[in-house]
């Protein structure tokens, strides 16, 4: 037998159009986006893909792309579940800014480190930055102790995996169709685990993976990778 | 404190455009149906309603018109729970049939019975027949003798409230916002529980119930009525 996942980045946001870094910042999708989905969506139809049961982050995102694509490809019946943790990449005092006007602050050099390193994280955000999860009713059930303040790769691997391994590889291993929707920080993190990734094939994941488009991972019974392909129209 | 729980008709369906006993049959929302939900969603936003959870249906039109609500009126990261024993009416051997196919089948005066009774079944469906719904694999984790093959609003109200007392009940007393998307049939017996309706008064509600029009309820700490009203642009 062969166990299927499929990853779907979300589709283009509006932070995106205006090249910020957006991170936790709830930012909708821009029309483009809105297209990036229902295509998505249509790809997902034409194919026959029906879904068992949808992982999101709780961005709204990965949210209003998961619905588009569902819509789109008749999957409505089947439980979506969210978490926090599959949540893109909290970008701390960076978040919010400009690419140009984080160089301009820290400098190309560092700017570059950032998103080229695994393990560097930008500067943290304070308890009373607005930014600082704490201060969003969204996370309120949380502890704060759980809450990022700033995020390298290594600690988006860190609070993905756990979720990987506990709520979703399980659903694929017991033979269901999972479609799980999150961001260019977080699913890769899921790829690094499922082929064995270095920490530099990892970075180059976060840097290529397109908005939108489903990426299938085929898998043998206890998760090992077997192959894997995007799904295009 | 003053409890609150919206409920929202599924929109226009495909089938209420050809005037079909729908009942369970699974169909998505015609384009007049798309912007009722629009509509809908619009004035939650207007008003401010922020939605702390979701119940629906597993019927599509219903999950179609939640969804729709939900993008329109900013509200995406609250968990959606799908139940069948919210979904509409089954209507047995009728579902499918135009009301003029079912009069000519049965005459008038039976059909209106079936329409202005609240103990009166149509005529069952066997579990050979497609409209059974253990063959349909939505249903494929119930055990067939918990499947409907015809009911009565009785038989209705007999598996709605035990997910209203269970399910929903225990989340308004909480103190949370939240939105119940379902249908016709199923919607007016928690109406009924909470108005303490007659019979005849529920039968009324199922006639008289607006598609994708919110209805908004007001109760106290036990649940009992304070007051309704209809949430309109």
């Amino acid at each position: 037998m062969v166990f299927k996942v499929v990853l779907l980045r979300n589709a283009e946001s509006r932070s995106d159009t205006e090249n910020l870094f957006t991170g936790w910042y709830d930012s909708d999708l821009s029309e483009k986006g809105k297209l990036e989905a229902v295509r998505a969506g249509k790809v997902f139809q034409a194919k026959g893909f029906k879904f068992d049961v949808v992982f999101t982050s709780i961005l709204r995102r990965a949210i209003h792309t998961a619905w588009t694509v569902l819509i789109n490809s008749e999957n409505f019946s089947m439980p979506i579940v969210n978490s926090w943790r599959l949540n893109e990449r909290h970008y701390g005092d960076l978040q919010g800014l400009s690419k140009d006007e984080a160089v301009k602050k820290h400098g190309d050099k560092q700017v570059d480190l950032w998103r080229s390193s695994f393990d560097t994280s930008p500067p943290e955000v304070s308890t009373g930055d607005a930014r600082h999860p704490s201060n969003d009713s969204m996370y309120a059930g949380l502890p704060r102790a759980a809450l990022p303040t700033a995020e390298s790769l290594q600690m988006i691997e860190d609070r993905v995996l756990p979720y990987w391994n506990d709520n979703i590889a399980p659903c694929v291993m017991a033979g269901k169709s999972v479609l799980v929707v999150a961001h260019g920080g977080s699913l890769p993190m899921i790829c690094k685990s499922l082929e064995g990734m270095t920490k530099e094939q990892a970075v180059k994941e976060v840097n290529d993976m397109p908005c939108g488009v489903p990426l299938v991972y085929e898998l043998d019974e206890k998760m090992s990778f077997v192959k894997k392909y995007y799904l295009q129209d």
